[in-house]
């Protein structure tokens, strides 16, 4: 299993809405027979991989009586490619160990289909690791909708731009590059109206390698022409202008469109929009050590009156972010928020216990 | 030097608004005859304790000849005791190694008036460690004020209690546990009388050892006679009144009262009229991983309007606060904050380089 996760991790993949698969077929002395890993929609599943491979190397006959180990359930639906229980079934597999059940309800029962067959099937082995491998994807598909990250750059005293609207830089020429990583793991970036008339982001991903996300925009208000976002990205692709105030609607769309991680990038109206639908999944704050005293505030109403009803998170990670050798020589210097040392909060939705 | 900066550091000692100071004698072949340190104001300077010491062990001839180690220049003026310059002069000391310069013009002058008498003087030797020792002394006497230090508990969006006033709890009981020990480090605890009117605040240093603060209020208006403020502490002392709206008065009244560190927990206005003062040394935020979206802020009104002019400064410590034992038992659980992983950050003002 933990050569299958290794396949599954391989780097340099562009997944799409595919969660990352690996596969390892063995013969009954348990000698490894073949592999195969998922590369992305639209190519072949990584147990058909392992059954091709094992053919290529073996013969028609090679998996007779083998063990396939795969990270992930294998599935029981027909999309761009046949069924993988079925393949497995169909080479004469007679043991099946995977680790994830199949969270996404469309694909799941792969394993039934295999023990009517008669194969021996074992699930969960390494179902923890398999899941963090695919830890967005699989929160995806059990929610039926796109993981949601709000990332947001603040003061200390919680503003995100000065009385004036200047924001540039609150924060470091290291937070922001943070942010381009932020960008490059996600596959859509989001933001309302309102910030691209404030702001004219262009959302793009520099500093880091990987595809660009898609950039989408919501409400109702039509983009100015001139504005970044209404040309064509550096991929050529197109804005995608979401024409709906309501978070689930938007999302709903970003869903068929096969977007699976949505970082939230507006400002405090959007923000306060997806929090109060209780859409917002991560929390990844950039706090700058400086105070403006007065100025947009990180987060519009919440429609919070009293201590009790606050939205609590739980804080899982707390980085410092130092300056990086690149900051200390801006021309701005020290002066600016540019070479300062930031902190970057990573908080999720509280668990109750 | 080290044994005399471990001396100057002996636990348990309440020093009032007097430096940590240690001093060991040695004869002219190096052995210690005699060591000393200060035990706080009233009681004599750790060279006359050597002195005293030494003439016990040896006679009144004893630190004929000998060297005197010591962390802080010795005194040249005569407070509630004489001079130290004169004392180690007088009982014949020959040669003074010190650490730290005496930065303190009323006291300053010592080495000179050695050298003067023909006692051979090396200054320095160890300073940074002698300073650190007593960082917030040196750098108050310095200043001619009370060092201050804001501590301030806020959500990640910048308020500090709900729109109703509700602010118990915000942060996490380790969160307020570590104030208590941030109290116990100050002589003096401040706030408005703002302050006192919402939240009736004791201002008391609970589950930690040591003197208690100075528990001191600012502003024109009475103090209820009903409120925990009105009447005494539990050591028996008065809260202090201070009628001023002028943090530089304030300050200038708290330091005739012998006081070196004052910890500033009012509300918005008074921390960001000592901010727009220039007056904030130290910066102690407590981040709850929580979002109100409205309620009263940080800080008050900086006259920051763009942010080139945002109030910047250097992060020099980033702490988790990971919940106790005690906080998960707690009735309340985890549904409020007090179960929460809170960050403490540090922040200094900015240095220019």
């Amino acid at each position: 299993m933990q050569r299958a996760l290794t396949l599954a991790a391989t780097p340099g993949l562009d997944l799409g809405p595919n969660p990352r698969v690996g596969c390892v077929l063995l013969d009954a002395g348990g000698a490894t027979l073949a592999e195969g890993f998922h590369r992305g929609a639209g190519t072949p599943h990584a147990e058909v991989v392992a059954l091709t491979n094992a053919r290529h190397a073996h013969g028609d006959d090679a998996a007779r009586g083998a063990t396939a180990v795969v990270t992930l359930e294998p599935c029981a639906h027909t999309g761009r490619t046949g069924p993988c229980a079925d393949a497995l079934r169909d080479a004469g597999v007679t043991r099946v160990v995977y680790a994830q059940p199949d969270p996404n309800p469309a694909a799941a029962g792969g394993a039934g289909v295999l023990i009517g067959a008669g194969v021996d099937v074992v699930g969960g082995v390494g179902a923890e690791d398999a899941r963090e491998l695919n830890r967005v994807w699989s929160t995806a598909v059990e929610l039926g909708r796109p993981v949601v990250t709000w990332k947001v750059a603040t003061t200390l005293d919680g503003r995100t731009a000065a009385v004036d609207g200047t924001s540039r830089w609150i924060t470091s020429a290291a937070a922001r590059r943070d942010v381009h990583r932020l960008r490059a793991e996600v596959d859509t970036v989001l933001v309302g109206t309102g910030t691209v008339l404030d702001d004219d982001p262009a959302l793009t991903v520099r500093d880091a390698d990987g595809p660009q996300p898609l950039r989408a925009v919501m409400g109702r208000r039509d983009l100015p022409a001139t504005s970044r976002l209404a040309a064509p990205g550096p991929d050529g692709v197109e804005t995608c202008h979401l024409r709906t105030h309501d978070p689930h609607e938007a999302l709903a769309e970003l869903w068929r469109l096969d977007r699976r991680h949505v970082l939230l990038e507006g400002g405090a109206t959007l923000a306060a929009a997806f929090l109060r639908a209780g859409l917002v999944d991560e929390i990844v704050a950039y706090v700058a050590p400086a105070l403006l005293g007065a100025g947009p505030p990180a987060v519009g109403d919440l429609g919070v009156t009293t201590i009790a009803d606050a939205a609590r998170f739980d804080l899982v990670d707390a980085t410092v972010l130092e300056p990086t050798t690149d900051d200390l020589s801006t021309p701005d210097g020290p002066a600016s928020g540019l070479a300062a040392t930031n902190v970057r909060l990573t908080l999720r939705p509280r668990k109750e216990s």
